[in-house]
């Protein structure tokens, strides 16, 4: 069967080019991804599938392709939102959605998927157990799609999950992965201190929250300088200190938000522990009234060791000419939804380079020149395809 | 000639109320008192007096009243512009002016100058010296119009020159003085930090700006707590700390604003000094560009202590029953700029009670629901004209 | 009665050179001068007065001077300890006990006293009401001697208590005054910040007291700069912060030790209020056990204003040829236990001046170059006497 | 040759534990290790090989067994030298040297290597190239003894180096490994700040460096929390703040020391650039002068990942009954002068358990009551042995 599906991949490639065209040209921000899902439900229409339209929060969908040899049942997960970013590139197909954009391969992700899905629905009669295709909506806006898609329980029989992301870190051709934990857990929060106002000239007379929030921001600082095992990593960044006012009026309120990265759960709970310490703290040093929401959305997303080396296995012995190398990434301090998957069910996430040929220094995700060499469709299809093939044997 | 003019004054004080609520209807912001202007000139038609229009950087108005007989030359000075706050008093003469209000007295002092100053022409014939009435524009806005008055070299000619201030804190018929400094210098500053944006999962490939921000309010805090000798008056307030930005994104600057009082001239260098010192040191620490706006605009008001012993004597032998009496005032952390006046020629501020009857703790100044007892425009002219008599005498 | 004790003192004001001089040869620690107080006992030897010794917690002193006419009674107040100072002048006299010096002028004080009190006794048959010399001990050392002293019951019945300091900011010749608030309150605070110890490479297993104990001396920078009316008085400084240890090393704890002037008791308690709320949050904050030892020793020393428009009064109609001027003196932040008098009894602490003849900048008290023009010793005899005399018109 | 050189370790095991409990009896700190030098030395005492005394700045020895055929060039190196520990245990060979303790498996790695180096020179005529027996004093105070060795050109044609460490982490039998970057770097540093002394009233006429050093500690966090990659390792802990003073006076001075320690001398450069810039800001912003000394002493130590991949190999096979387990350790932020030698040439340093039989949670390293299972120097000396066998194949 594989060499079938290999030769199918490889005729079809062209086909993936296409499809993920039509979606670069025509993204939708997270949650409003209405026009996607539908065109992707219109591309299994007629084709012997069970499909589970708005599962979860949004537009997700889950295609279920039986096999008819009993078997394993595996995930193979692509997202479909894009960003609100005004593109900047010159291709043919830019974005006709002004200020959206497809500048993270999502509308790769989505079309290699389409493709290999239809080519497995087509070997259905040799397949062995079952797969679950998972095309998931609003994977860049917290609280994302794939945790309501977990809790859905259209997924409770899986026996693995597999996702790919395109970077452009690497040329087409070179698969990555990374065992353990991978990319980043992710946590907002915002801290309101409330003070009291009064004149810039008496300020005996009010409570001025704009010095509470200085000692705040330099308080936090020794959570991760001196509360944190060096060893472990984690990052805290105010990135709005919000106290815009008169220069000679003491404000009544000041508004932060900030953002926490962590590679372990436990990181994420140390870290959750000291600011609200700190933020119980402040509110008694300075006599400010201090309310905190604090939000961990997206975990720090764990592949599966065994799983890993199984992947890493397979495709090392991969005879397919496209998959040239497979290499080790380095941990990564973006975030990720996929991690509900993988938290709830072994799996991994692979790695797919897609940096444009001729290119050093490629712009990366998220970037408005975020680019893609379009051969790394077929690498990845040809990935996954070996994965899906290793449950056949 | 006392006990005329006295007469006159008395005789007057209703058109004293009556222009003053005339003004009190239709205030102007600084700098933008056009029909204020008109509406005094038009009080001075046809009336035998020398008067300069459109003085210094706005509608500045200098009427000169030469008396027959040779003697000094004083100035009397009333300002005229109104605030940008909405009024929320039910007087029948509520401001017309949306969003404006004569929340300051300001109505109130033109009010009993004008009448004053003509019973002075009137009387002109017995008047020794000379009195030049100072009708200022924008008081309430740096850079004020007062500096711009007194560098106009109208003015040039002061022997002496007095103003007067309707305050709230005591009832109609108290005349309060404050020997030597009594209101506070006032110095606006901005400060640009800037520092290297970046996403906030990385903060190693940024500088963030709101940590260095942050860093300076703390570190200021020790000018006033450890540079300032612990018997002298300061304050610097950071009214403003414009940081508002997305969560997840490090800044690449922030924006500072403050307020620094003062009551001594030393105490503004001193202030100045070390504020720069800390910014530049900042810059240092932590690889940030700082840029500084410093604008010392009011200097701090100081009367002159022997025109002070003088009035005080004066006043407290006055036999006007109006004139209760006659009491030292506090310091006052609040900025004037009859300050440029009282730096160039010696001179004094004079404080009127104007507490509404029957009110317990008035509303202060530039507070929407301000009021006044009309009583004390009778006080206020009667006061400045026992002043202008004892150059009678 | 005036003229005859000015005569007296005239003639004796050698004795009271020598007597000083003998005080200063032989200087005394608080609560150790026991040969200092036999000194004084043994000059009221066999003179016709009540006299208390051991009065309060040391060698405090009271003899009382009982007129033949009814009157009030008053107090005199010197202080008679040395301090912990190695003397470094040339004098003659030279302290004879290495390391301890008369170096604030308790010599004079007691010397001139000495000799006023004789004289008043030669006269008491003169003299109305009741005459009160109070000889005290330890004034330099907290918790000083004056607060026992007045607990003791003694003094219950003073209508006015006078002290005397010299000062070497004027010459003598000058006596200076203070109405209300004149001298600084003082308190000692010790803090320990108790975190938990552990090796310098691991942070996470310890919990450093030493960064703890850096927020809080910045964090207290804000009682003066944010919560003390700018009008008002206070200074808070950390005078020792003991964190010695080795380099690689975190500390158990920390200790530190803290000094507050100020200038009011609404300051001390507000002070007070505001340390012990910032160290309550700085435990939470940091997670640290605070230890707070807060201990206001010696009041705001407040002259009654009355009593010193009196003495004032008396003093510039004095036609004594000593007293030369009678000036208005700065507030000080130094702090004198005599407060505990002013704070019971209506009174006045008085300058005199005591710069040493031809000497610019003179040493100040407590400097161990400090010296004194013993001419001042008469003028203090003499200007007390006039205060005494006001007593027996 | 292998098989007899492990029997020969075997039959001298009993010899190895007389050894270090000699030693272990008879510590001697760094750089004075004078009498453990002339043991040593003795024990080569006629001997065929050459032996070089006096090595570096210290009682470095280093003796060199050549081989009778051809052959690469290794270094074996054990450290001598004990630490200023008052030692707690109640073992029978217990500290005769009163404050001084081998706490750290010094003894038992040169005891092991000597009992080795005796068999390898018996079996000299079968040896292939040329063993150099490091026996290095001064491991445990900078600037140790390596630097100086490694320096003295003596080793200048080693293939490689090889170095063991006693750890009660685990229990005798495993060997441990870590690849590439493996301990921490180390650097002292400190800093004394020069203010201006002065009393506690008046700060303004002082400038107290207790506030700039609380400046600096709370400055100096956020190059760990904002300028070190996330993912890379560093500490700096202010192990001392020495400003222990009178509560009522500001200090002229204060001296910090501190403890820098991190994974890669790209972490060192970076940590120092910017403790020197964070030093630089402080002097201008506070006005104070700044001496910093830093020096950064151990590199962080790494293991060659070829070199450690062939030793965990050779292990893993080897048929040794007490080489039970080799396993991967952690990376550790405890520094090692081992780290020049591996700087310069290829090598590894390899851990062996030696936890005390039936002690769960031994004691560490350097704490008094350290103990040893004293069946890991067979262990030690048959793992090495392995490696040198290698060399011989």
């Amino acid at each position: 069967m594989k060499k079938r599906l290999m030769k199918m991949l490889e005729n079809r490639s062209a086909e993936m080019v296409d499809i993920r065209r039509y979606l670069h040209e025509n993204p939708e921000l997270s949650f409003q991804e209405e026009k996607t899902a539908q065109y992707i439900i219109d591309f299994y229409a007629g084709k012997d599938v069970e499909i589970q339209t708005n599962v979860g929060n949004g537009y997700g969908i889950i295609v279920t392709i039986k096999g008819s040899k009993p078997g394993k049942t595996i995930g193979l997960r692509a997202d479909f939102d894009a960003l609100p970013i005004v593109e900047e590139t010159d291709v043919p197909f830019k974005s006709k959605n002004p200020g959206v954009m497809h500048a993270c391969g999502h509308d790769g992700h989505t079309a290699y998927l389409l493709v290999l899905a239809d080519c497995l629905i087509q070997l259905k009669d040799e397949l062995s157990g079952t797969i679950k295709i998972i095309h998931q909506h609003a994977e860049e806006s917290p609280p994302g799609g794939a945790k309501s898609i977990v809790e859905s329980g259209l997924l409770d029989d899986l026996d693995a999950v597999y996702g790919v992301h395109l970077f452009p870190t690497h040329p087409a051709g070179v698969v990555g992965y990374r065992s353990g934990f991978a990319m980043a857990g992710r946590t907002y929060f915002k801290l309101v201190i409330n003070g009291k106002g009064g004149h810039g000239s008496s300020p005996h007379m009010a409570n001025d929250p704009i010095v509470a929030g200085a000692h705040f921001v330099t308080a936090i600082q020794t959570i991760i300088s001196r509360r944190l095992n060096p060893f472990d990593v984690g990052v805290i960044t105010i990135g709005s200190f919000d106290g815009k006012g008169a220069f000679n009026v003491i404000k009544d309120s000041v508004e932060l938000e900030g953002d926490v990265r962590y590679m372990t759960d436990e990181t994420q709970e140390l870290i959750e522990k000291e600011v609200r310490r700190i933020v119980k703290g402040l509110g008694e040093e300075f006599g400010v009234n201090c309310e905190l929401d604090y939000v961990a959305d997206y975990p720090p997303l764990y592949n599966n060791p065994e799983i890993v080396a199984e992947v890493v296995e397979i495709l090392r012995q991969s005879e397919e000419k496209e998959i040239k190398e497979v290499v080790e990434f380095q941990k990564f301090s973006g975030s990720e939804d996929f991690a509900y998957y993988v938290k709830r069910f072994p799996g991994t996430f692979i790695y797919v380079g897609s940096a444009p040929k001729g290119v050093e220094n490629a712009y990366f995700n998220h970037h408005p020149k975020w680019d893609v060499d379009e051969d790394a469709l077929l690498v990845a299809a040809k990935a996954v395809a070996e994965i899906v093939c290793s449950y056949n044997k």
